[in-house]
């Protein structure tokens, strides 16, 4: 008997009118005999209210109790989707995580799972009982609640996949499936039918928020087929599996969400100084990239920086290094994606003819194995998307 | 050292300005250097909001699952509350039902707490935090999620209190302490100072509200000092223990919420439908008394029944006993309380009078050890209970 994975997301648990949409979702699983696990998140935008409520009553919550408030969320949407479930005939016994045995590290707000003890999860499988976990969340080896940080729904999903050898996993959204280019960005996007865990992981690296990166990575460690599909809209969504096909590009991914920092400085560079700004940058949880130290002799450092960290960043660089000049650009990321696609050389070929043609300025350029980024001095149009689209994709 | 347990009831943590008044009423606590362990109910309405939520996805929501959803309330509340405390500089932490060890029976939204293993909560004390107990749940011996019933929040404080040993534990809520009658109904009612276990057990059962009938008989139980205060006003509530003082009147309870049912039928009596209708009244959870069959040859019955259990009950009648004549009259019903009021023969004579001179219709009355209950064939005024206080307390 087949067993699966069912993961649905907030805006797919939203309300009841979409609860009875994803109850017939699982209903079709139901009806082909299937051994169901479903994973859910809060219903709509419930954590980022409950978030709002532990700031209402200090500016940094308790991260403990921050992890008891928001785990409730799922609680309770698991809860409602069950009597829903129980309701329409189909037996179902909601699991928080800690009854579900899914044990994790004691970083609160963003936990990693360590274990899973699926012993609950199989008796209740066993016992023909639709078993609904609740996503986001676990306990640590203090059985105190943690929750796995945004996205960690996905990573509870496949992980629980993975423990039970469950055939596929699902993971429904609003979206249906990984697209070759945002479409809101250009209308020649088209949805991937298939993609290799390595190229969904470049994708997600660059920006795409389909999929959390981590619950891809488990699924490429433990090989489990995902599938990323449409709680509303029915279609064979995207598979991510283990299988790479040719050495074709698969998606552009445009990112205009970045800043460009330049930091110079009179003073001599030393080794320090560099360890000390990187450093901090990390402690900072400042997702810098493209880090390069262009001389021996004065501070003179270049790196990108997502829009949303840069008054973080910008506060940082005031208070601890006022001696430090800096210069910001606006700039766009593209990245061309597809495993093998260095080695055909026509495909490096076809973005420098379109980038000489439209007068672009490149910052730099990194080609491996299957990713080509490069960075420009400012934002470039959307068009130069689709014109890239079109001559790599279709 | 000593300890105390103190019970927030949900209107006292309603929000974020009486979760502050809350917090301002713990560190009159925690400065006198007390072992500080804290109840808390779900926040204001939050508990019929869910069971709402519920109800618009199943008429019959699937028990289990409703006592998930239902205790995600006041894991809620005592995550806010365990963050705001932190805030103010007070070491706080929260545990759920079974974290804090809390093991009941399997009887969902009515569950019986069997046990609580309260090492964890004795660990966290020792380590100087106040603890935090979600009142109202634990879980059965499946590592199951139940829910104690309306009022259950008291219980699992006053059994916490019994179990750790503590000194007095302190039910705060918006009413400032037990009352010698309803305030609503007589102005010249006064809050009690101290009352004994016994007395406040007969006093919940004549349908006051003040405190849950279960978690006085823990308190008698374990001899547990329970003090009814008001988390708004600054007085010393009233202090219930196992201090009987004189043969006096502690308390007068009018209840003007019953129906008077009487059933007659032609049939010749038989034990039988007796017993069938006794049954299906207790399985139906229709909390009759009074009960009384007054013929041997055919059905005669009477009984009381409050208000809001009427309607089922008409329907039951309607459904199994067609044959059945029902006549029903609105009641009220008084009690006298207080221990040792029996051997007072003064006490009779006075309301006896007060009945006559007021030219009142009795139904019926009993006398026992503690209480005088009588029902009168009608509503009578609220000026007759002022009249029996007067005489008989002040």
């Amino acid at each position: 008997m087949d067993t699966v994975v069912l993961k649905f997301g907030g805006s797919s648990v939203a309300d009841n009118i979409k609860l009875n949409i994803v109850a017939e979702k699982i209903k079709e699983f139901y009806d082909e005999n299937k051994r169901i696990v479903i994973v859910v998140s809060a219903q709509g935008k419930t954590t980022d209210e409950l978030i709002k409520e532990a700031m209402s009553l200090s500016s940094v919550p308790n991260e403990r109790e921050l992890d008891v408030l928001l785990s409730s969320g799922e609680q309770m949407s698991m809860a409602k989707l069950s009597i829903l479930l129980n309701r329409l005939g189909m037996k179902a016994i909601s699991l928080t995580g800690w009854q579900a045995g899914i044990f994790t590290n004691n970083t609160n707000q963003d936990a990693i799972i360590e274990d899973i003890d699926t012993s609950r999860i199989e008796k209740e499988l066993n016992n023909g009982n639709i078993v609904i976990v609740a996503g986001f969340q676990g306990i640590n080896r203090n059985m105190d609640i943690t929750t796995l940080g945004r996205g960690g729904s996905d990573t509870t999903a496949v992980a629980i996949a993975a423990k039970i050898k469950a055939n596929h996993c699902y993971i429904f959204s609003d979206v249906d499936g990984v697209y070759s280019a945002d479409p809101k960005k250009t209308k020649v996007a088209k949805k991937i039918d298939a993609i290799s865990y390595s190229e969904m992981l470049d994708i997600a690296d660059e920006g795409a928020k389909v999929l959390h990166n981590r619950c891809v990575e488990v699924g490429e460690r433990f090989n489990i087929p995902i599938v990323a599909k449409s709680t509303f809209i029915d279609n064979s969504g995207t598979l991510i599996n283990d299988k790479i096909e040719g050495s074709t590009v698969k998606s552009i991914v445009k990112n205009d969400d970045l800043k460009y920092v330049h930091i110079t400085s009179k003073t001599t560079y030393s080794v320090d100084i560099f360890n000390n700004i990187y450093y901090s940058f990390i402690e900072n949880e400042l997702n810098v990239k493209n880090l390069v130290n262009s001389s021996a002799d004065t501070i003179d450092i270049t790196f990108t920086i997502s829009k949303s960290k840069f008054n973080k960043f910008a506060g940082l660089l005031e208070d601890k290094w006022p001696e430090l000049n800096a210069t910001y650009l606006d700039i766009t990321r593209i990245s061309v994606i597809g495993n093998g696609i260095m080695s055909n050389n026509s495909i490096v070929t076809t973005i420098m003819h379109i980038v000489d043609k439209n007068h672009l300025n490149i910052i730099s350029m990194e080609i491996n194995e299957a990713k080509i980024a490069i960075i420009f001095k400012e934002i470039i149009p959307d068009e130069i998307l689709e014109e890239l689209h079109k001559a790599l994709i279709s």
